[in-house]
């Protein structure tokens, strides 16, 4: 489906693109049979689906389930009773939880646990309310560390692979993901997994970026409008309206939940100059950890403000806090927010941690413009770029604006819970709810 | 403005609200003359804004401004020409900065420092480059502790007062919010610090909250529409789309960044129940942290998994993991995030927390549920609610449900980043520059 794979030809953290339509890995730990809480790690999933056998661990108030290939897992009792999926307890057309959580007794124990003719969990509680539960389903939220992994991945697909100047864009057909869910499906896997894709044949007049947003669902409206045309404009009202060059940035940092995912389409281009250019933020950020520890911590706690004020779609003017790189809280780069140009001149830092803000910023931004570190492309008319606004900073070098020639890149944003939700949804269209055996 | 003001009724840490027109709090502090580093406190604005003199402390590269007040203030080099106002650095049409990170010399020293004829503070720089100051601008940007405070709470006005169920919620007229810039900033000032204003009045046809949404700017598109409707539905597929009783919640924590403020729009209220509820989930995290500090921590560190799938907009299948209760680095409340509804089966918790987990959740619910906790109101066609969604939970009694007297609410989102920008448009209209004189 790639006209080019993305290769990492780098070093160190580097990982390996094995193909843009793995979605998850298969986890098998075997069990060691009826273990103690105390004892070795929990099983994971893996191997039959099917329940040998269910009893409670009363003492524990924990459900044990050894499954047919000899592996076992561990639910807790108020966990199970919490979801029971009975129609008085979940409401079926909305998969949502009826039961209040006043409802729920968290000390619960069970009066029997016995497994149905078709292989089902049954639980009766001390009330003589009765749950059943699929051995999938049970199966899916097993909580071994194994298992959760698994399921998280499947869920969040959190794992990306780094790239650096040598990385090949993976590269599809405009129309092809529009109208094929098998390429929507990989065009997705490889946003999330590269953070870069290019997409080539896109008719040559405004609003292709609206149809691709709608592919996914909708697009994300912001200050500048549905869409957003990049052009050299008099009276500017951001940096990137005007011919010169742009640093490597983020989008909307002035937000506080700056847009995850930017399409450009290329409309027109430049005769000379205007070529983009594109850094791997989470692989600069992992480099930074690694070479310069302080710079990464200073970069990582300190929030620094930026500002955006003008007129667009209406009149705006926005303030934020954010730190140039967020980690969560298993210390992950989840994003990074950095526009030089709209990092505000209000700086609410005490006095003695400014000049090491600024030294840090300065050996990362230094980082990232290493050459080694940067691609060079430059679009075309029907060239459509799609990109991880949260992961990647992107910039532009300056061109020669001409009259009757004018450089013209038409723009929208999206959020990743919006396109991680259509990911999931092809997923399931192209693979199937099999597409993770394992889990 | 208001026809009834918040009443604060409650213990401990409740604040009275002393007015929504109140923007900021004037900080004056003495400075001690030419004070070290090292000694007392940075003295913060307040006083005179003209300098009496400024001069360079080159070992410690910064710039020392004595205002005619006495006070002074310092500020670093590095920032100082990361600022430089002049039209080469500063984009002005966007008030933004065009200097490059790449092009600032962060360990700058400064070649000479003068006060011009009209009381500007001017640096020529090693490299013969020369900025300009406004004392104003300096004065705003002091890095003092108590002028840094200042700052922020003029830009985000964080500062909040508590409630609990004696609560007189502020209300104003539907009309006059719309057309007077005055009532506007009311509104947006009360919804900031009460987090709920109820505006009577409004027209008895939807579209109402698209039209208030306009007067911010623009709404909050998601999976259920621009504006939904709340209504009793075959095959709903959200629990709000039923005639049963909601438990206080908070919308959409299944998306990672869920809408800030929600408006809900009377259109029919049903015959009998229906009653609405809502209590300050801010206040009761601060109740929890001071009462139960184990379940504080438990449901500000572990991340919860939320689902929600279906189709509405588009189809959707949506994931999150969010913190029940989100404090900032300070340990400030920031956001509530909880849904009974769609808090996903799928628990990623270790085996150990799960049960302090659902301890820690029952006591927030039990604490949220307290009858003097709560604010009980009966919504009246006509009647539209704004609130904080990142703050309140509310809740529905469940109604009969009668054909011919279907109950009907409209409702819409928007992010707490557009309004505030609004609320800053209109405090600059309404007051302008100068509202803070001491800024």
């Amino acid at each position: 489906m790639f006209s080019s794979l993305a290769r990492c030809a780098s070093r160190g953290a580097l990982q390996v693109l094995k193909g843009a339509s793995r979605t998850c890995r298969p986890v098998v730990v075997p069990c060691f049979g009826h273990q103690t809480l105390a004892a070795a790690p929990l099983p994971a999933v893996g191997g039959g689906a099917g329940v040998r056998q269910a009893r409670a661990r009363d003492h524990e108030r924990l459900l044990q389930v050894e499954w047919d290939d000899g592996s076992c897992s561990l639910y807790p009792f108020t966990w199970l009773r919490d979801n029971c999926q009975c129609p008085l307890c979940t409401l079926q057309s909305a998969q949502a939880r009826s039961l209040l959580l006043t409802d729920l007794d968290v000390h619960t124990g069970v009066d029997q646990v016995q497994l149905t003719e078709n292989n089902k969990v049954s639980i009766t509680w001390p009330d003589q309310h009765s749950s059943e539960f699929e051995p999938e389903w049970l199966k899916k939220r097993c909580f071994s560390p194994a298992a959760r992994q698994a399921r998280q991945e499947e869920l969040f697909l959190n794992e990306r692979d780094f790239w650096d100047s040598g990385l090949q864009i993976p590269t599809l057909n405009f129309e092809e993901v529009l109208h094929d869910d098998k390429a929507a499906l990989d065009w997705l896997m490889a946003l999330r997994r590269v953070g870069i894709v290019y997409l080539k044949g896109a008719p040559l007049e405004q609003g292709q970026v609206a149809r691709l947003s709608q592919r996914i669902g909708y697009l994300r409206l912001t200050f500048y409008g549905h869409t957003w045309q990049v052009q050299d404009k008099t009276m500017a009202n951001n940096v990137a309206y005007t011919s010169g060059r742009l640093s490597l940035h983020t989008d909307y940092p002035a937000l506080h939940h700056p847009p995850g995912v930017q399409f450009l389409h290329c409309l027109q281009q430049a005769q000379q100059g205007g070529e983009s250019e594109v850094v791997d933020g989470f692989h600069m950020a992992e480099l930074l950890r690694k070479d310069h520890p302080d710079a990464f911590n200073t970069l990582t706690s300190l929030r620094v403000d930026f500002t955006d004020t003008g007129s667009d779609y209406c009149d705006f003017s926005v303030q934020s806090k954010n730190r140039i790189i967020d980690v969560d809280s298993e210390g992950r780069v989840v994003r990074i927010n950095y526009n030089n140009a709209t990092r505000d001149s209000t700086l609410d830092l005490p006095l003695d941690q400014v000049q090491p803000f600024y030294c840090s910023l300065k050996t990362f931004v230094e980082l990232m413009n290493q050459p080694e570190n940067v691609v060079t492309y430059r679009m075309e008319p029907g060239d459509l770029v799609t990109f991880d606004n949260w992961r990647l900073l992107h910039g532009r070098r300056s061109y020669q604006s001409q009259n009757g020639n004018l450089r013209h890149l038409e723009g929208a944003y999206l959020d990743w819970d919006e396109v991680m939700s259509r990911l999931r949804i092809l997923r399931k269209a192209v693979h199937g709810d099999s597409e993770c055996p394992n889990l």
